[in-house]
């Protein structure tokens, strides 16, 4: 990654149209083998749109036109950019030594990224492509949990001793054009412990012959190598920052995270808690085979498996009633599907609010008082309704009373339950996700079934 | 908002334990009256951290604490960063001085969020707080769509004319602390119109005595008032931006949004599809009533309400059959269920795949192919196992013939078509989260119980 202003964007306006067009010339271009004038065209280009755009060409000419890019560098940012199956592509297709020399430019968290999702022997063949130095930072970057911040920290960071002039730190960054975007200029003393930091903002503001010193600020907001990512992110979202420098436990600087790494963890985060509470994982991508896919939901679904089973067995113990009165199937659909749908509601503000910091596990009694009241509620409505279609359609007052006071007390409960759920897990250090998936659902369809047939059992007198 | 280092950030480490030891000492300080060390301790907190303390002050001690926040434009800061219930009880109960004191420190746009929230009386009682300057900024800035790049930008940015020199742009910088943290410098013309941009590495590069136009990057990756948040967001996620301009339709600079802004958009996009998906909406949050948030779950609700009433209209139908063959209406729940559940796992995967950009239309025909095939796969597992399940517990191999088919029947059309709707909402250009709401569900529902019974029918041949 990289973050500046230097590199050359296309405005946003009309950007399809310009992105639809510019794939009709670079594909051209390459027909017409007019190298000089796609080298043109290319340059001109934001390394993150030469990549998508890489990824509308036929996929036979990616590999050429890939290497058509002139500057290294430029090349290993595209590369860095591409979607997985694409970059798989470039790798498998290409002369290694072209390929080895766009890989020696590619930022090291991103390498290391790059290979962990390799397989065994595809990683060793990359590795032996790269120089002594990328290979060290590579193998040091791959022993990190991916999840923490030593695993999404780049090592490409800027140092300088804090006994420096602030004169000599600007002449150290006017001579480093090749390490990520300065912002903040990270101090260390003389084993390389972070000691402090300054703005480029406060470089700038400092008279020359100040010694840093004394313009750097001693209290850095930092992060350990073994914090988790979620962490970083909240640090970063909290404070707004820029980018955090990663310590090791002897608070030696090794690395730092930048904030659109950051955006990056906050958008992974969402969708994994989204795809637990859909009751799937988040190892489910596009380039997955229906089998693994299908291996990967499978687990999930047991639970609502045998969670129906139950229910079976729950409508079994009480066929007699429903050989009496046949239409009590009849409203099935409805009294389960309404507490279900009442539940997936509050568990996901629930969820979403836990996971934001709107709610905390401190709110969990007037929230569930809240939804006791929303449930009550909804549930009286539709209670109410479902009453008076039973009682019109079916001309039985017993039919009303049945389906009108399950369908209260199932959406009460579903709704109590559903919120009551995520808090308990936030409060046990389970993820709350978790709990809006099969789970709470299942829960609910067989405590929603048992209702009904006690209340029918009640009111009918069977 | 306000990125800098030049705050005092608290450590990351322990630090629940260091925050809830200062709500102690602030509280006690407090109670001591001792009004300097309070002081002191606050002064040397960063104002985030000072705001989650008065969360978990006493109300009652709330605004006296605050109002001891010697400086005012840490006041400011904190009070932006107050919950929403805090801030309102921090307005209605502050002496109207001291308050008007504060406001002047707020930045613009988050002065116009907090007067867009307040009901229409209170905004005038807030307005009137105000000086010209700000009143004329949040006027401006509430004729804003907010959720448009004119509605989340801050018009306290920095910008130069384009025809100084480098030296002086910088003896400019050091003459404005009070502006939002610079790191991108906007050069504009006589007209005020964009025509440049230099980051605050390439100023401090430049040698003293060049002209501004000479160092500048005359294609600046800008957007105009009226463009869509969530395209700001992309842009800067895309291309790694820590800032983007906002100009009106002259070109003329108007504002910025910086990261940490686009940070919040995507978290709230987020919020809002999980809630959509859910089926309720974005305006529901702690601080409504129950009635409210019953009002606006209901008619998300009404959907399935419709649909139940339709599968039971449909059950209503094969009545002959539940009289001939009871155990039918059990097997009900996991029949209807296990649908269900599957249908909501590949609509989440289509919805956040659209949403993060991993998946697009042109993947539909693939995608739908292989939850096609994933679909096939789990209803084949779950038919079979059901179908032993039917045939071992009620001695009936048509009962298992018939709940086994109907799982890999519904199974699979769940899967189909909970990945075709998002796919079809996003070519109509409609919000692909709203297809995985109550109204999915329902089509399953009714489609599911229909299918039951036909292939029931069928092989009963009743």
């Amino acid at each position: 990654m990289q973050i500046n202003v230097e590199t050359k964007p296309v405005a946003s306006a009309a950007y399809n149209t310009r992105k639809k067009r510019l794939v009709e010339t670079i594909d051209r271009l390459y027909h017409r083998n007019a190298k000089a004038s796609l080298q043109k065209v290319i340059s001109r280009l934001h390394p993150a749109d030469m990549a998508s755009i890489l990824d509308e060409l036929p996929l036979e000419h990616v590999v050429d036109i890939f290497y058509t890019i002139s500057d290294t560098a430029m090349a290993a940012e595209v590369f860095s950019q591409l979607s997985p199956s694409l970059r798989t592509e470039v790798m498998t297709e290409s002369p290694i030594e072209q390929l080895a020399a766009v890989l020696q430019h590619v930022a090291p968290d991103d390498l290391a990224d790059l290979v962990g999702d390799l397989p065994e022997d595809q990683r060793a063949q990359l590795m032996a492509l790269l120089d002594r130095e990328s290979k060290d930072e590579v193998e040091s970057l791959l022993q990190y949990d991916p999840n923490s911040a030593g695993g999404i920290m780049t090592t490409d960071f800027f140092s300088l001793p804090h006994t420096l002039m602030v004169e000599e730190a600007i002449e150290n960054i006017r001579g480093r054009e090749d390490v990520e975007m300065v912002f903040y200029l990270y101090l260390t003393d003389e084993a390389g412990r972070l000691v402090g930091v300054v703005s480029l903002r406060q470089l700038l503001l400092a008279r020359p012959g100040t010694p840093l010193d004394k313009v750097m600020n001693r209290r850095v907001m930092k992060v350990t190598t073994d914090a988790d990512q979620t962490t970083v992110a909240m640090l970063v979202e909290k404070y707004h920052l820029l980018a955090v420098p990663v310590v090791d436990e002897e608070n030696v600087l090794v690395g730092m995270v930048t904030v659109d790494d950051v955006i990056d963890v906050l958008e992974e985060e969402t969708t994994r808690d989204m795809l637990k509470m859909a009751g799937t994982s988040e190892s489910e991508t596009l380039t997955h085979s229906a089998f693994k896919i299908a291996g990967i939901r499978l687990p999930w679904l047991l639970a609502a498996f045998i969670g129906g089973l139950a229910a079976t067995a729950v409508i079994g113990r009480y066929e007699a009633i429903l050989g009496e009165v046949l239409v009590l199937s009849a409203f099935l659909p409805v009294v389960m599907g309404m507490a279900g749908n009442v539940g997936v509601q509050s568990a996901t503000v629930a969820v979403r609010g836990l996971a934001t910091g709107a709610i905390d596990i401190r709110d969990t009694v007037p929230l569930v008082l809240k939804e006791l009241r929303v449930g009550l509620l909804l549930g009286g409505f539709y209670g109410v309704i479902l009453a008076t279609y039973g009682y019109l359609m079916y001309d039985s007052l017993s039919l009303g009373q049945v389906v009108g006071l399950t369908i209260l007390g199932n959406m009460t409960g579903a709704a109590l339950l559903a919120v009551l759920l995520p808090m308990i897990f936030q409060r046990l250090k389970v993820d709350p996700a978790v709990a809006t998936g099969p789970f709470v659902t299942t829960a609910i369809d067989i405590l929603g079934v048992l209702n009904y047939f006690v209340i029918a059992s009640w009111i009918y007198k069977l």
